[in-house]
């Protein structure tokens, strides 16, 4: 009577390692800058909270598998203002952007299937394609470039006859990369040329700067078939703990075996998709000052950083993460050291070591995701402390 | 570019294959008693509600992974009355009794192990061994006998080198069978004799007639390693749609490897597990007059089905479902048959043909699973119209 192999063997989530030490550090009166993670502080729609507050259903009922018609419809509206259009039937609501993944993962591969995926990426991509059996494979990028694609040949020499698909996501966690229309051209010949699903992770779409604007694969009518897209309301409206995402998609066929699993687990969460059905429902004007207060703190954070001796950082282009490059050895060290034996004035800062974004081995060793998801005033402090540690580890460590 | 073996292969709900029918019949006008489905209509606690309308957090922020302290030190006062001891990290709240089903499967067996359920059984297990490649051995029980559990001898049949589970779901759905003590001591000499897990599913724990008691797996003391329960709030505080079920085991590495299961998909949903809380924070009065209220519904559905002629049925003990013989040959098709073929006085029943509850095939074919989850009067003049439809379909089908 053993725990199963998969059970001892998929990876504890990277990101939560730090917790204790962090901990251990408030316990001391240390106040921690969290750098490490992306929860949204921005609050939600003011209509969510009604929606909760207006409930009056005396029964929580099962929903539909696929998720309520009235969200469903409004995301395709919320789509339409991008021009691009959806049938609802196309929308498949998910218990978060992590089913979606789930189901994506299960509907597109079987047991030894591969996806190419460019790396740095989304660690729990790593969770669900363990749970399919996906082999993932990853396209090594850097963030000396700045985590652009490389030329297609180079991408080409990784496709096998096992491959499935490719996995875009843009804006990209943990890089901060939006991937250029030119870019995405490179890697829609190659799914068609080596008929192979697209698999985009769009879930920060409305977080992008300078006047970019975000292209999305569902725009590329000539893989319609090919596409399946990954969105989640976690990010976008302030809602993680809403659980609602989306598997979006025009091939019948990927809709139709998402819904088999889909109806297994019954449906997603009655009353948040009512709150997600608010959510949608605002004006695109919404996103505009949300976008100006993270465009904010990514030049506090950059403007911060970009002089640090030895430090490699590039200006992210959406989402609300960036990597750099650390001078450190070591960063999961740099990264205990900063919570156990450094502050400054009773504070310290939290930070994401990269390794937990690559698969491939001793990658990432010396770079660690920042996430500027705290507010203007706490970020200036943030850069201070980060400054003095890293100077300070550098002299400590010789 | 296809989908993948697994999202062809796997099974769409079979209770949804019927919806077309009834949604027809409706549109006609008819009026469809649903006996196919369990989603009670039992308000849910008012401070459920409460915690919906009192909500004030600016952000829905992702909860940990195991769900909220509160909610699983709630979840242990809850069991302390029925002296079942628990510790708060024994308890691990998932997205649904799906998920938990979900996990639990991940974590007991790998690609190609066993797992004893007896049949007829909870349709979405089969999902989810599917997920986890698991394979289902059913044990088939039989209407005659109340699907009581065989001698030892039976069941110890079953055991394989790949066996690594016995599931025992009580009070069951679909049979409304309660396993007496001395059935669970068979099964639980059986798990410690092969060293296997023994998995519980109680959602229906509450739902428990005549002044019997429901004796949980958890009460074992001997076997408090092997034990891991499935359970949920979905119909014990009539909250289907909130998607909160739990895991609960004080098996330290079953935990940790669901654990990090739980990782991959963050967290559940925060309000609906502020709703569980105060949904477990209701005396155990609360379940008195839900109880006596199915109790209601379950003499009149057997009152009013035991006399017909060829039909077996024995009185449910517990849950809200009953599985029956009918006397006829092919019940999917008198179930197509009831909805669009037959009406009385403009209305008709819904029932779920019972083959869609067995693995193996051409079992069930002549049984149909009842729910008496509508009220009393309603279910009065079901009653009514599914004996005159049975005796109008055996005159036609001669």
């Amino acid at each position: 009577m053993n725990v199963s192999k998969r059970g001892r063997e998929i990876q504890a989530s990277p990101i939560r390692k730090l917790k204790p030490y962090a901990d251990a550090a408030k316990a001391k009166g240390i106040k921690v800058y969290h750098l490490n993670i992306g929860d949204p502080d921005i609050p939600m729609p003011g209509p969510v909270l009604e929606t909760f507050h207006n409930w009056s259903q005396p029964v929580l009922a099962y929903g539909p598998a696929q998720g309520a018609l009235e969200l469903r419809q409004a995301v395709t509206r919320y789509f339409a203002n991008y021009n691009i259009p959806l049938e609802a039937d196309d929308v498949l609501i998910t218990c978060g952007g992590s089913e979606a993944i789930h189901f994506t993962f299960s509907v597109i591969g079987d047991v030894g299937d591969e996806v190419i995926i460019p790396e740095p990426y989304y660690t729990n991509y790593n969770g669900y394609a363990a749970f399919a059996g996906l082999r993932i494979v990853p396209l090594p990028l850097s963030v000396e470039n700045g985590f652009r694609l490389p030329p297609a040949e180079a991408i080409e020499a990784l496709i096998t006859p096992r491959t499935k698909a490719i996995l875009l996501c843009s804006p990209n966690n943990p890089t901060g990369t939006v991937y250029t229309p030119e870019e995405l051209d490179r890697v829609v010949a190659l799914v068609k040329k080596h008929d192979l699903f697209l698999v985009g992770d769009e879930v920060y779409k409305e977080f992008i700067y300078d006047g970019r604007r975000h292209k999305s694969i569902l725009e590329y009518e000539g893989i319609r078939e090919r596409v399946v897209v990954i969105d989640s309301i976690s990010k976008r409206f302030s809602c993680c703990g809403a659980r609602i995402g989306m598997i979006i998609t025009r091939n019948k066929d990927v809709y139709a075996a998402a819904l088999k699993f889909a109806q297994a687990r019954l449906c997603p969460p009655s009353v948040e998709q009512m709150a997600a059905l608010a959510a949608y429902n605002m004006p695109m004007s919404y996103f505009a000052d949300i976008r100006a207060e993270y465009d904010r703190r990514r030049n506090v954070l950059y403007e911060g950083l970009k002089d640090i001796p030895g430090l490699v950082i590039r200006k992210p282009e959406g989402a609300f993460y960036v990597i750099v490059r650390l001078p450190v050895k070591d960063v999961e060290h740099f990264a205990v050291w900063l919570l156990s034996d450094f502050s400054l004035d009773g504070q310290t800062v939290m930070i994401a070591p990269a390794p937990g974004f690559y698969a491939t081995a001793s990658q990432g060793t010396d770079e660690a995701r920042l996430a500027y998801v705290i507010n203007e005033n706490d970020l200036r402090k943030a850069v201070r402390v980060f400054r003095a540690a890293l100077e300070k580890y550098q002299a400590v460590q010789g």
